[in-house]
């Protein structure tokens, strides 16, 4: 089979190698049954030992509780962003957003197209280059819940943990680039959403994980197509899932298992992240804007002296196959997104190339 | 490669074969990229070359006319259901609906929670057998839009052709089941719709194509994510779309340019359709309950004397190698769902099949 370069692509993104040789086989014929995985009716035996599956490893993976559903949906976080606020912001009431980058204004700005928001916190005045310090959370008086971006794409950083939130109002959370990627403590949320493309599997398919009296609480006056009570009581069969998607997700699911859970992933995760910071810590030729206590082990977003050099070292990169480095449009400068399937020995050949072209310009 | 049997499932359903051998081969590596076709970013040169490319092929497939978008979009056609109404049925008016089955009846049921809806006509009485004869059909003084579903799956009927709609209404088309599976006049409609999954791809991706006036016309009150508007405005990629099932849907596009386009696929699948409706209608052992002029020829349903020899015919079918032939859990008896990708082969196989059992059952 052909070599693969190193991808740090930002999502859709990197996929372990072993899940992509399994598909590969399934795509053709899954389990002996002589019909492709994307060819097997969601109504049929095979899917649906593939979606209990998936979803009963995805509980054992986290430790989910008994009182949460496990879905999987469509539309992606963006859909989420809408799906939130028409679930559970109904009537006079109030949702407050911590905001700390694009991806929670993007979810503040569909919540207002249904109901009433409250900025609890926002990092837009320091360039979203921190995590906002508890001291700077002001709470409105009654919020429906509290809503969060667990990681920040474009600007390289991550919640270290959970903040405290008032009691009684659960924490609704868009975890699309970092879930799974370590130990997570689900009975924080009242509901954690994450699109796959990033840690869990292909684009198209959503992870939802919700509290079951928040189903039966949402709203039952929109389509059921955005009720999660309708997907809660269809076990995410309602309408044809994205059958392939899921099955992709189940065999990452059974991957990070393997690989020894979401203990070991956080370990490797916060290894691989530790090589690039201490070489940009160690650099007075590369800097970071992000403040080091809300460094993302995801993104590892970074820049030399000048735009000029930063776009020959993308472009440096890229030939010699480190893949998909360009910062974010908005941000500039360089990003390595090092999620779950990227592999450490990419991390360590970024690291190399990093060494060696700070040797040749700086 | 191990051997694939005959599959006649309903959907998600059979895919061509030259397109899962060409998958195989991208889901490691894709145009010698080193990189997968899942793992590249939506925002990279490949993956636009993809999608302009399936929006081309499609374009140039069915004669789509220039004042046409053309959208990929997620959430199948039961988000469309939502959809449709959310963006056109504002305010007191009202949209009518052509009742022909369950799928019909859900989408009038979503568009009950967003506005005014009038059923033009209802086959319900006589257990959706039928499609409604013109003279059968009554709108109201002024709709918004009609909406129709041009193929039953489960009862197996299909509109032979576009029904008459009031002058300046736009006909919005659920045509899921027969997607692209003969010539189709767009400029009939006013948007056409279809889940991928049984013509088209994997599922997972609804196709849209929508007239341009409308998107200009549609709701902007109505969150970002629902508004054909933005799809339209960010050539579906204002969120990261399902970018595998863009990527399939594209292949199988070209794979029907190279079959003959539309047309010949119009006759490959009325060829089908005919060697299995002339077994039925040459044996007083079969029957079918769907008449004459509404029969599909994407789903042919039927049945033997009793419902004992419906399960033993399914039993030995699936045995035979014959998969996905029990009728849906509502309609009862045998269904053969034979889209653009089921292979001639496997209709003569099941004719066989079906005058063997005929001569030991009968």
């Amino acid at each position: 089979m052909p070599a693969r370069i190193h991808n740090f692509g930002a999502g859709p993104g990197v996929l372990p190698e072993p899940v992509l040789e399994q598909a590969r086989q399934d795509l053709w014929d899954v389990g002996g049954s002589g019909i492709g995985i994307m060819e097997h009716s969601h109504r049929g035996k095979l899917f649906d030992r593939i979606i209990l599956e998936a979803e009963a490893d995805c509980r054992s993976l986290a430790g989910i509780p008994d009182d949460y559903e496990i879905l999987f949906l469509q539309g992606g976080a963006s859909q989420q962003f809408a799906q939130v606020p028409m679930n559970f912001l109904a009537g006079g009431a109030t949702a407050d957003y911590l905001v700390t980058g694009v991806w929670s204004q993007k979810a503040v700005k569909e919540a207002k197209s249904i109901g009433t928001t409250h900025i609890a916190a926002t990092g837009e005045a320091e360039a979203f280059t921190r995590i906002p310090d508890p001291g700077m959370v002001h709470w409105s008086a009654a919020p429906v819940y509290a809503h969060l971006t667990t990681n920040n794409t474009i600007y390289g950083t991550q919640w270290a943990a959970e903040p405290e939130v008032p009691a009684g109002v659960p924490l609704m959370a868009d975890a699309s680039s970092d879930m799974f990627s370590r130990p997570i403590d689900v009975s924080r949320y009242g509901m954690i959403y994450a699109g796959a493309q990033k840690n869990l599997g292909p684009s198209g398919v959503v992870l939802v994980i919700i509290r079951k009296d928040l189903v039966e609480k949402a709203a039952s006056n929109i389509p059921l197509i955005f009720q999660y009570r309708t997907h809660a009581k269809e076990r995410s069969l309602y309408n044809t899932p994205p059958t392939f998607g899921i099955y992709m997700m189940g065999l990452v699911f059974k991957w990070i298992q393997a690989a020894g859970g979401l203990a070991a992933m956080g370990q490797r995760n916060e290894a691989k992240a530790a090589v690039l910071y201490q070489a940009l810590d160690a650099s007075a030729f590369y800097s970071t804007a992000v403040e080091s206590g809300s460094r993302s082990r995801m993104n590892v977003c970074f820049r030399t002296p000048s735009e000029e050099l930063d776009a020959r070292f993308v472009a440096e990169a890229t030939k010699a196959g480190l893949d998909g480095l360009k910062g974010h449009r908005s941000a500039g400068g360089m990003r390595a997104s090092i999620y779950n399937a990227c592999p450490a020995a990419s991390v360590a050949a970024l690291a190399a190339f990093m060494q060696e072209f700070e040797r040749t310009n700086g």
